[in-house]
């Protein structure tokens, strides 16, 4: 084929002796890449001349449906060109039979079958692109693209001859050459070197490969096959999350979640650095633990999409320093004591069954680089989900556990520390404290004149005092409260004058409400009577208040590096961003002033993360070269981290301005009086 | 440090104020290298920086005595230099203890405990090269030096900081690049971090570490280490070789064979394949069995040598085709059928566990290249062993077993095929044939007047004829032919005139002896009265023609394709090549004529040529390389072939001329009167 410029249609047109054109000028959109080609040439050729971004898996086939294109009609005047279907060959049997299977348009046609009789205008749609764009629910942050790690290829592979019997490894690789223009080492492992031999003489040497990173042979069938998946695990301490994930589309197929069996090592991270320290064995346990759940989780997501664990053909793995090296299988003691260095950090790529893993027998998993012996994988991944580093705004990215990692900064710089929270915010220490699932507290009202508390329970639609509460919580019962429960409490008390800012429940209040009692030498605050019943101690808001001090302290003293005195947007990811009311957490000043509109929840950023390193190969790069990047911030040996700690322990804050709060909330004694209806800052009363 | 150029002792010496010299001249021999350095310099760090070939583990430490070093004392007028001992430091304690500990001789010093105080001449003694040469038994072959794809580096790693908690990982890379200046991408695996996080707590960041290839940490111990082993495997159709080799030495610590056990599945090498192809499960069955039988072999080499199975960190393996594949778990059947394409014939380094073999965790085993699918990593073995390209005499280089692997060429081009000369010479389809073992017939001589036969069996010493025989083989029995007997049989009742140049036992000669019995309607040679009855029958001779006409073709044709019509060398590899008369086998006519003082035999080749691969990264490339260049002849398409081979059924060859030979045995028909004395061509009688 001649090789195409960027010409004018007009210009170059090949001639033959007759003065009849012989070539054809195409378009394809939106790519606008432009070229002329010899009539006869297919708009696949053509595209990979242009190196426009249409798909294929069949490699020209009329096996895969994947290069679909839309031929435009008419005058298309900004490229100067009239373009008309019948400027293509008619659509053939193979074209007909694929586009049937594989329910393709009715207007479309495969890329592969097309071939050029005149000028046209070629569309490539979105399902037609490699890298393609991932439908994202929230707007705001950074769209997904996929750029596959691992891409199948159909090949023939010719048979060996007599007179120089190739091997079935080097006349794969000629396939590759010959048939994709690929250069690709291979490097097989002996597994995947055997089951090349079977797939080769199982259907005359007709064959679709896995390639990944476009240089590594990890799996291999007979015959063709289109469909290629993966598994992005996010471990948490508490539940352990797997995406099945479609490596061409980016799409999530199912999604399951479990708990993280290592609970009954220890309930949070320290307990369980501290049973590997204790027991002989026991990181092993752990490790082997982890390694079942998601065997398990694996299992269950490939039987939800009608598939086998052996279809899975990648994964990736983010967790915080603890979880990701119990995962690796290696010792988490040294995270558990200064100077808490990690045995490493950088990504790694390790095959799956070295990681106990049943995938694909050639899966191979990327465990995402942590950023510091604190911040981990997880928080990596988290900015891979939130972008702190890609934009102009200065933005706050809060993962809260019983460590908060924090992220800080923009384009320019970007910071990161973890902090010492405490388990406070997973509902741990709080004297009737639970994590958050069905029958905990988890939002909660009071009357800012009669002190009576109005609440709603996992599990359970109706508020407290809505009829049919009594019948929605029969099954679950009200058995604590949880992380966000007792945020919204403490925030709440405090709005309603119950507590001061300093943090102390004033018992001269006891006197308004029978539900201000004593409780030894302090008081508390009876959230509902039970059995069981449940209070706010004043213990519990010391505890709160210890967390929040520490959060808050962290993200100030990444202010401070970075040289700023406000954040422009904050995300916060994780369970507890999801279920926190943003003004509470701005009220007992979890985090530093900022238009509500700009902080969002950002869910299971870490998990999003996963997905998008599982079907981006640039996004590895990406994140590897941040990491190396990121100024970690030690918060355990900054003097000045003490010193916001110790300010921050106030609600919301002894020093600090919340200007944007205080449009959105009545603070005591900082500005109109309380709100008069007792609810919420921002939320109307829903019945 | 000054950057050292190679200036004269007397040019841009350096001077201080008051014009005393500050600096020092030095040459290390054999090198040559030198320059000037100012006083105070180590020795080490002067060979470092001029590049001179000197060993270290500890990286100066005075731990290892790596670098052990002799200085001259004189004038070196040659150097234009005055060395003196007393220009160096005297040697300290360390020194002291170091050169006790290792046994490090009187003269010497430690490179990394002198340091310059005047001129020296410092001579680097063998055993200090990294790149030392191997000492081999035969004068012709190649030299092996060392060039390690493993080497041990001791390292001292910081503690973490507090405020930058590095990663065990990094501190380890930024170690490696301070002390010996290395940049290792390291590409470790989850369990040696694991180990890399137990041994850097175990004495205080002190470690040695076993880099790979430079680049790849493979193994890490606490403290210091100074041994390195590898193992070099020969799996053969009927053995199997191990030698324990020192990586840094390259000497063979321990060595040991065993029968291959895949041979109850089958004797040869197409009744393996045939097993594999008739019996789900038959191939993994068999290579379950080698990988085990290496298992024990490496016990076996390890514990003779004092060392655990960890200890062996690198393996290289060489077999036929079959071999590396059943090795390798992959199908063999494709070999076992036209056109005898095998799955994989690059070299592949593939991790020890994952091939089943119960090394150290982290070991890797290097399988050398295939040079076609017939001609095997055995083959490819013997090239590095024996070098055919190395030089500028044409040289032959046979492999004999069920296939004749034939290598033909020099530096400018080398040729290889595979002759199928059936199991004959390893006494397989022989009446009386048995493998070499005790009580097998190897040598044979024929009176040339009455026709009685002599022999020797293995295990006794006498010959049949010699007082003591009965009892010398009264444990063994004497119980068959093995190849060189049967050779040397057929050979001898050539001479004697028993046999025809056709190969027809001449039943007239009955009447000379009773040794010449009929057998049905043809004869045969009774070699012993038995029990059992030990007799060459016609068949046999034909078997053995049948052999010899496909060997001697094969090196034909490669004649043929290479242009020559005499080689000037011949080595003749294997077990078979080591027990072989060479004037038997050119009076049979298996090789083409040769001087006798140039055909020598190679021994195991190809687990030399494994050796070699296992101490010598260099020789690696190599044979990547030339496997590459080699051009295969296929003997099953080629017409010239058969023609050969019907023309070499003759004894010793209907058309080919052995004008060496014909100096060396008087051949019947063709020159003087056979060997009055009846003896064998070359040797004289033993008594």
């Amino acid at each position: 084929m001649r090789k195409a410029g960027a010409s004018a249609p007009d210009a170059a047109a090949g001639r033959n002796e007759t003065g009849v054109s012989t070539d054809a000028f195409v378009v394809f959109t939106p790519s606008g890449r432009r070229g002329r080609f010899p009539l006869g040439t297919s708009l696949l050729a053509a595209a990979r001349s242009l190196g426009v971004d249409l798909d294929s898996v069949c490699g020209g086939r009329a096996l895969c449906g994947r290069c679909q294109v839309q031929v435009g009609e008419g005058v298309f005047a900004k490229h100067a060109i009239t373009s008309s279907a019948s400027n293509l060959s008619p659509a053939g049997e193979a074209e007909a039979t694929c586009k049937a299977r594989r329910r393709i348009g009715e207007g479309r046609r495969l890329g592969c079958q097309a071939f050029l009789l005149g000028d046209v205008v070629v569309d490539v749609p979105p399902e037609a692109q490699v890298h393609r764009q991932v439908v994202r629910k929230r707007a705001e942050v950074r769209r997904i693209e996929v750029d596959p790690v691992v891409r199948l290829h159909y090949v023939e592979v010719s048979d060996p001859l007599l007179e120089a019997a190739e091997s079935d490894l080097g006349r794969l690789r000629a396939a590759l050459r010959g048939q994709w223009g690929l250069e690709a080492e291979l490097l097989p492992d002996a597994p995947v070197l055997r089951a090349l031999q079977g797939a080769l003489r199982a259907d005359q040497g007709r064959i679709t490969v896995a390639l990944r990173e476009g240089r590594q042979l990890i799996a291999v069938w007979p015959g063709f096959r289109d469909s290629a998946h993966g598994l992005a695990v996010d471990i948490g301490s508490t539940t352990i999350a797997a995406h099945l994930t479609d490596l061409a589309t980016g799409e999530v197929v199912a999604a399951a979640g479990a708990m993280n069996p290592q609970i009954r090592f220890g309930e949070d991270l320290m307990s369980r650095v501290s049973y590997a320290m204790l027991n002989p064995g026991g990181a092993t346990a752990m490790t082997e633990a982890v390694r079942q759940a998601i065997n398990q989780l694996a299992a269950e997501v490939a039987g939800e999409a009608g598939l086998a664990v052996a279809d899975i053909l990648e994964a990736t793995v983010v967790g915080n320093p603890v979880m990701h090296h119990l995962f690796l299988g290696l010792d988490p003691t040294p995270l558990g004591v200064a100077p808490f260095a990690p045995a490493v950090d950088e990504a790694l790529s390790l095959p799956a069954r070295e990681l106990g893993l049943e995938l694909n027998a050639g899966a191979q998993v990327y465990i995402l680089p942590c950023i510091a012996g604190h911040v981990g994988a997880d928080a990596a991944a988290v900015a891979l989900s939130e972008g702190p580093h890609l934009g102009e705004e200065v933005m706050l990215v809060v993962d809260v556990g019983t460590n908060a990692e924090i992220l800080l900064g923009n384009r320019l710089r970007l910071l990161a520390a973890s902090s010492p929270t405490g388990p406070a915010f997973e509902g741990a220490q709080i004297s009737c404290g639970q994590r958050a699932a069905p029958g905990a507290i988890e939002r909660v009202r009071i009357d800012r004149e009669t002190l009576a508390p109005r609440f709603r329970v996992i599990g359970a639609e109706p508020w407290s005092d809505a009829p049919g509460f009594p019948e929605a919580t029969r099954r679950t019962g009200i058995t604590g409260i949880c992380g966000s429960g007792i945020i919204e409490a403490v925030a709440e008390m405090y709005l309603a004058g119950i507590l001061s800012a300093d943090g102390v429940i004033d018992g001269a209040k006891a006197a308004l409400s029978e539900r201000i009692e004593a409780d030894g030498r302090t008081f508390a605050y009876r959230l509902h009577d039970g059995p069981p019943g449940i209070r706010v101690t004043q213990n519990d808001v010391r505890a709160i208040q210890l967390a929040k001090g520490a959060l808050y302290a962290g993200a100030r003293l990444l202010m401070d590096r970075l040289g700023v005195e406000a954040v422009d947007r904050i995300a916060l990811a994780g369970a507890f961003g999801s279920h926190i009311d943003v003004v509470y957490a701005m009220v007992l000043g979890l985090i530093p002033d900022c238009d509500p509109a700009k902080v969002s929840a950002a869910g299971n950023a870490a998990g999003t993360g996963a997905r998008i390193a599982l079907v981006n190969a640039a996004a590895r790069r990406e994140i590897e070269s941040l990491v190396r990047q990121v100024e970690k911030v030690e918060t355990a040996t900054e003097p000045l981290f003490q010193a916001h700690f110790v300010e921050a322990m106030a609600i919301p804050h002894k020093t600090a301005a919340y200007p944007h709060l205080s449009k959105a909330v009545a603070l005591p004694g900082r500005g109109p009086t309380a709100d008069a209806g007792g609810e919420g800052p921002r939320r109307r009363r829903r019945r």
